[in-house]
């Protein structure tokens, strides 16, 4: 019998889950045998069923056993072992240039703060009117307190910042280029080594918000020059609600790095305690605090799956995850007035797909109801985020075929 | 028989031990059976018991079985709440006052920010020559930025901050007041009334950091009149290495407050994504970035706890512990040069004894060994953190015979 050719045919979607490679991870994630539609996965990912166990664990034997022992024994390294773990992993990025802790908010603003001050002289931080709110209020922020103007680029909400879009904004006076790789709302997935170039031609560097693509969207930061960069480890990297963030610099830049948050464990001999904030060498200048251990733990778990699985192969199920809801939402909804407003070119999309129709707000709320999660984005979005080692096909049909029957 | 009166007699610190009201509570942290003995607790408090199957469990049924739904449910509210209850158990501040999140230097840096901010025109920090470093670093680059002059108190270091010291150093210039309650080596605890009075006579702000006090020594941070406060819970909170912070900020400061790191989380309408930062009302204008959730749960276990127990009773504890660990140290220590560096007055010490000797460093190297774990601070400071819930009278003494035998 031949295989069906009908997207909308329930054979074709358990047809691609029989030939996914990475069909079997799914059985790795608590909840998969359930019957709820998890459409959030680029919000909070999904726990594995070890890391459970693995916090008990922690608490009991590394926390309750080793005590104090536990900072020299291994916690205070675990900002920059994790970090090297993502950079290796997800960033394509040499050891030693990424640090782990904070907030991404938190980081965002330190990175920043960090990267003007890489470009004294230079008066404007060119970013997206349209990027995630926190990326926009810290850089107005920082704009504020060191007289900075930010230059802002207009962008299609359905689409993203091309690299036309950036080198028409970007010049002599810009500092810093702040964008998102892969937009929050749109998933437009911005072609990073260009405009990297694009910003490195004018003289400026580029802070990238890394925190809908990491995990997702192969990444390779050294052979992209890129400067410095953020992001969030609660989404793909599952890394729980709330999960510490990271920071990328580039080492050629770590010498001249400059962060006001000035606490001892970004210092060069924390326990010397001497009178003055002398910066560590490398990217642990970049840590502040005392590190987050509880918070790192979940995300190791998920590290390790990755480097097994591969990023070339979590993009193929990710790309073939989008299509296939591409595909649905054009026979099922686009007859409803639903409109596509994330890229329909797979090269230019990122691991999450948005559909618009003025009362998604509503489908949303009744789709919760139904356990079918996605996420509601203003205005009239409906964002699918597809985890692509948690989600199957059959998931992304029937969560569809739900919103369909809600709007028919 | 007549009750032992030597306290070098083991009977004596028997004796202590069963007249102690709080003495079965130590059962309930994890490690009590072993014959360890844990003098860190004011560096990383044990966990409790019930922490690891709750970590386990909230993975697998709120995180794994919530899913994205755990934000609207419970976790959006978290900072708040839990802050509430560690005002409530610990503080002395009534509700919506005090937020959970970031590193205690992250939080140290935005309060210090919010408190400069308060006192426009103003153009001086006094602050503590030989507070923790982190304290002197971050208020040394918050000067560096804003063009603040920082004005040492210089302190006898084996004492603290006195109300004089204070009243001779702040003055129509100073905006902040910057000390710790509990100074981090000699366990000075500063008369936080009678200087925050100090302050507010000169027309400036206090901002304690309460790190070494919160869960150990009572707080009325509003009968108090304090303005700001910061600390830590991964001490005698017991919230796992790196758990969050909390921050204080007394109501009648909440509208004026304004701190740089500008996220969605401390915005009026976070979901509304709009064009600019509108700071919440009240303290979570304080928040940043998302709250780390995972790293706020095991401080809620101490924290009910501590509710029920109540602080005058473990303040009670605490001094006795103390106080029986300095009349150990004069039996047994005095005699072989090591001198007490911390309050002889019970009154104006902290929940832990600092003893001092030039072979210090060595002492402490083969107490590890022979797991006997106190700290070690520079000068020769040999540190005894006595968790007031996890510490018994008999593992004070057989710590100190550990002590006494390696000097003789």
């Amino acid at each position: 019998m031949a295989p069906p050719t009908d997207p909308t045919d329930p054979a074709y979607a358990a047809g691609l889950d029989a030939a996914d490679p990475l069909g079997p991870h799914r059985d790795l994630f608590v909840g998969a045998e359930t019957p709820l539609v998890y459409f959030d996965g680029n919000s909070l990912g999904r726990p594995l069923r070890v890391t459970g166990e693995r916090l008990r664990t922690f608490v009991e034997e590394e926390w309750g056993g080793r005590l104090i022992r536990g900072w020299d024994e291994a916690w205070m390294d675990l900002p920059l072992v994790v970090g090297d773990g993502i950079g290796a992993a997800c960033l394509g990025a040499a050891a030693g240039q990424v640090a782990v802790g904070d907030s991404t908010t938190v980081l965002l603003y330190k990175a920043l703060r960090a990267a003007v001050a890489l470009r004294p002289g230079r008066t404007e931080v060119v970013l997206n009117r349209d990027d995630f709110p926190t990326d926009r209020y810290v850089a107005a922020s920082v704009a504020r307190e060191l007289g900075l103007t930010l230059r802002w680029i207009e962008v299609d909400p359905a689409a993203g910042v091309s690299v036309d879009d950036a080198a028409g904004v970007v010049g002599e006076r810009t500092a810093v280029v702040l964008l998102s790789h892969v937009a929050y709302r749109s998933a437009w997935l911005a072609d990073a080594p260009a405009i990297t170039a694009v910003a490195h031609d004018a003289g400026a560097v580029v802070l990238w918000d890394l925190s809908h693509s990491v995990g997702s969207v192969p990444l390779a930061l050294d052979d992209w020059g890129v400067d410095l960069a953020v992001g969030c480890t609660y989404k793909y990297l599952d890394g729980g609600p709330g999960a510490p963030a990271f920071v990328y610099a580039a080492a050629r830049h770590h010498e001249g790095l400059d962060q006001p948050v000035t606490g001892w464990m970004g210092h060069a001999d924390p326990f010397a305690m001497g009178p003055d904030w002398v910066p560590a060498p490398g990217i642990r200048r970049m840590v502040s605090g005392t590190p987050p251990i509880v918070g790192m733990l979940a995300l190791q778990d998920m590290l390790r799956l990755l480097a097994a699985v591969g990023m070339p192969a979590v993009r193929q199920k990710s790309v073939a995850l989008t299509s296939y809801a591409v595909d649905l939402a054009d026979a099922w909804l686009a007859p409803l007035g639903v409109a596509l407003a994330s890229p329909r070119d797979p090269e230019r999309r990122g691991g999450h797909v948005t559909l618009s129709h003025p009362r998604m707000r509503e489908v949303v709320a009744a789709l919760w109801q139904a356990d079918v999660l996605p996420d509601y984005r203003d205005p009239g979005g409906l964002r699918l985020g597809l985890s692509p080692l948690s989600t199957s096909f059959t998931e992304v049909r029937t969560g569809l075929a739900a919103v369909r029957d809600l709007l028919a």
